[in-house]
């Protein structure tokens, strides 16, 4: 069933997710709004010149208040850093525009997608303004990290990502947790494959953790990617497929954590992240995931001081 | 035969380009530069991290000459018109930008797309300057203003764009002919159409003629619906498809046309823009087209003053 | 909005219309009937079987009853013609099974596709039989024709099949009229086209007319092809294209047809063939078409006799 | 790369594959060949009268020595099981047929994709008639088996196929071995899967085991979903997707087989089967496969007799 899907924030992101969307066909109605609203219109006018090479659907920026209307909101409004400014700054910021749109979103029947980073905190922050139940407050999450992830090892390998099979789980950010135990390539556990250096292993976790960082310094901000990605889960949601995939929720009990939103993997389908999943992990890994519950804990705790 | 596809100009409207080529799967090979290396770079790591959600191809940044070695070379660089100075200014600009890729690819063995503007003139000029023959430089012309025609048809009718037969030709600027003698729907002629109103002609003329300015107005550029109409025509010639489009080459007679680039119907395959269609016209359209012939001549030779 | 869709018989012609529209992902559900129900079933498990290639679509074997839940049923039951029998022996058998299938679609809510042969009569006699408004019982009509004619000119031309607008209307039969007056390749008048045959119109059109038995005479059955323009028909319902296809319906007044069902270029969205068009016609074209509804009145009438 | 495919034998399973390769769009020339040369040439007519629903692609019979100039052969000629014959009288026969074929392919650049059955000893059948190195002669072998574990999997845990990742090695048939072991849904070791039924697996295993019978019983063939497996092999290949794909080729020591073709996953792309990976297995399942590859033995040995 194709949706009306609304977009919040039609910046780099909110205009990605917007486009691949289109193009992915998963949208009868398309809504754009943004706090400057010429931007929307633009962006919403420019899309619809395009309408004979997508399928059908009907683009148009709208108010706020009609995103209740929506089947699924995207979450893509807020701002990035600034260099002169702490992390502490950005969060309080995004948290605030967050938090004034889940209030709007009160009592909404639909999904939210959060993209605004910090993306874990921020779903947290949508889920309790909002009061939705934590399946319908979804953030990307590591579902970026993993594409990068398997992109990486596939170009190491030289075999196709879609052989690849490896998630990145906790935190989207710099506690973020490869779950190399479990990784493997065309049913072969990464570790038996021959060749792999898995000395490097923290390398290749760290080239994936920086990648945002290395296009924003390139570029000036991200947007492809993403773009794709929040269009694979918004395909998930409107076609009911029920795939299994690393995004951030509220957890409640999950490996052990509650309260906190980030990411494991969770079956996806027409009513959200409806189950999450408990992968299999190693000591290690299992340190890490608790050590960045721990990191996001904190950082919300930040936001009512 | 999926190609090896260059890109020069990784701005709003040669990254959209790119973009859209890559989900249509036209491409192999992906090549990427501009001048301001680290956006064509950040621009290609970035798509990259996308690659499990598109059909296989290596996207990458590369130095110019590189281009010479590509299946299609897309012509994206150069800059939009400031408020504060003559159409003139920009002509030489970017009339120097395109002169200087032309000579670049002197020799060059495939097809060039050039979408910067004024698109006819630099058609003529990077035609030149390569020393290519005229039906392998194709400007996207009024491709895009077709387009934007047939979609405002049909919001108008309440029919689907694709039943929608109705061509621009000329300039793509202000100079633009739309033939409305021949336009049709569904095979009914438009002006038979039940209560076509005739006499709105020229005010929709005018709406797709403004449609980039309205777009550039509220969002500073415009990218999307260019990028899939490039798109289009890379398609038509990837797979040889042999489809008839609206674009701009340098002319050889038809419709009395002779070596102005300007856009008239014209079969796209493999070789380029390789045979001109002379469409129906009525003595107003014609007279249209030949006084935005002469505009682009009086352009044109400007550039030689 | 993907649909429920029904196929009545999984003889040659419903099973690749239920595989074309699968791939094409028109459908959340895929119900089979045949009254060889164990056809039904081997072709529905066989189609899961493949279920990781195509667009999530349950596909199951179902009683006749429920295809009353469908959003489309898709009439293909009946039988070909034997080389023994009169045409008249081929229309009472598979009017018989249209009129059953009509009765027990009363009160049906969706749109019924008619394709078993001879598909104008069937379509008029579903149409009664079900006491639905015409607009809901749409018969692929000429719009296989149409197609073949389309990729024969397309040969002839050497131009792409999408740049080809002709059309054919009346029976999808012998008495069916090629719109040649009307026929149009990128905006050029076919008969303008430089070197085009108009005096081999009616050799193009026999071929177009014959090719239903070139193929039959080879390989027993045609099936690809109208599976293909079955579900462009479908696309068009599913999506609310509004696309105009020349389809076949009960005619209420268009080009002086009423009480027939022909094809005529219609209109085609979510709510049926809501709007029927009138193409130009020369006036041959208008007296075959006027003897193509004759053909097709005295066909229905025998079967009251 | 777009791709001259040819098929030979345009049966049930020749025919899918060619429909599903052109709606895929991985040909740019589908050529047809059976010994019913009236077949052959009805389905590229039937095929060609869709032309303007599928991505260019020119469809034809050819004769058979024309497929030596194709890029990828798919031999799907040969017969199916007759209920008063044995097996042995079935291999001799479409092993004859598979030997004709090979000779008439030695020294083909390209690669071969075996379908006929029984398919692991005619893949090897084909490969020493041909005289062509193994990673060229692929026999589709347990890709069929492994799509529909993967779907069976899906409907028991109600989670999306694409989630499902595990695979069925050795035979295509009886002997066939599921590698329980390793199989795991989004991440997750399926034998940890909340309330997976660990003894149920061997009921699984013989439903998919069984899965040809249950179709071939009901409709007398089996073709969308084996159409839809080579299709994706195709594509694999065409696209030099570097997969890694249970597919069945001459072994030359992984897991130490020799000289026995049967499936294994291998690394898959423009050269064919190049690299053939050794998945973990128990040594439950390391017995069952090398039972595997003694059933096939002696079924090769039997023809020399
Ligand atoms: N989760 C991820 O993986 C991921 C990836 C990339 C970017 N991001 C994040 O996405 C966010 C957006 O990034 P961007 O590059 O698009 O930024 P941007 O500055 O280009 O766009 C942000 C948009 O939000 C709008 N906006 C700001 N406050 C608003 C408000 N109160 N109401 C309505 N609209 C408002 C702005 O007008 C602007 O158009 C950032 O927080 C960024 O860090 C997340
Ligand atoms: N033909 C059409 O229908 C159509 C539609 C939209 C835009 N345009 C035109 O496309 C052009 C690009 O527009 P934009 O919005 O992308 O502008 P932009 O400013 O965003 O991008 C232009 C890019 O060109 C690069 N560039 C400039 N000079 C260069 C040189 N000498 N070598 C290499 N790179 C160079 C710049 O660094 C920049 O990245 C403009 O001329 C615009 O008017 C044409
Ligand atoms: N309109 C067109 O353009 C077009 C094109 C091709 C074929 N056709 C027509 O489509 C029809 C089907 O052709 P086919 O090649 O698939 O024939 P087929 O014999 O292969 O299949 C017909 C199926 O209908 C089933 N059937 C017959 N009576 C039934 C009943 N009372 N209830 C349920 N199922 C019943 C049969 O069991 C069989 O499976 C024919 O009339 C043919 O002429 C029309
Ligand atoms: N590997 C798999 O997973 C798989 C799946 C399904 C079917 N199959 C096998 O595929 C084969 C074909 O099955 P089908 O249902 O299409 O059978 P079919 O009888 O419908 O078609 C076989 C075709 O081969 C042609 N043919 C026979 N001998 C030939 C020769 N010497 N030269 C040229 N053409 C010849 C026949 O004329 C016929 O058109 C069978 O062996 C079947 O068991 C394999």
């Amino acid at each position: 069933m194709k949706a009306r899907i609304g977009i919040i924030g039609t910046g780099w992101v909110g205009t990605s997710v917007a486009f691949s969307t289109l193009l992915a066909g998963h949208a009868r109605e398309l809504w754009l709004y943004d706090q400057r609203t010429a931007v929307a219109e633009g962006e919403a006018l420019d899309m619809t010149d395009g309408a004979a090479f997508y399928p059908r659907c009907a683009v148009s920026a709208v108010p706020l208040a009609q995103m209740r209307e929506a089947d699924i909101v995207v979450l893509a409004a807020g701002r990035n850093g600034r260099p002169d400014e702490s992390r502490l700054d950005l969060l309080r910021d995004n948290a605030r525009i967050a938090a004034g749109m889940g209030r709007a979103l009160a009592g909404f029947g639909g999904i939210v997608i959060v993209v605004t980073n910090p993306v874990d905190v921020l779903t947290r922050v949508v889920a309790a303004a909002a009061g939705l139940p934590p399946e319908r407050v979804i953030g990307t999450g590591t579902l970026l990290d993993t594409a990068r992830l398997r992109e990486r090892l596939a170009l190491h390998l030289n075999v196709s990502p879609n052989s690849v099979h490896a998630q990145v789980v906790g935190e989207h950010g710099d506690s973020s947790v490869v779950l190399w135990s479990g990784a493997s390539v065309g049913g072969v556990a990464l570790r038996d494959w021959p060749g792999w250096p898995a000395d490097e292993e923290p390398t290749v976790a760290g080239h994936v953790r920086r990648a945002a960082y290395d296009v924003i310094q390139r570029k000036g901000a991200t947007n492809h990617a993403i773009g794709l990605v929040a269009t694979e889960l918004i395909g998930a949601i409107v076609n009911d497929e029920r795939r299994i995939l690393p995004v951030s929720r509220v957890q409640d009990g999950a490996c052990g954590i509650r309260g906190v939103a980030l990411s494991l993997p969770a079956l996806v389908g027409a009513g959200g992240a409806v189950q999450v999943l408990e992968p299999a992990m190693d000591a290690a890994e299992r340190a890490a995931l608790a050590a960045s519950a721990a990191v996001l804990e904190r950082a919300f705790a930040t936001l009512a001081g």
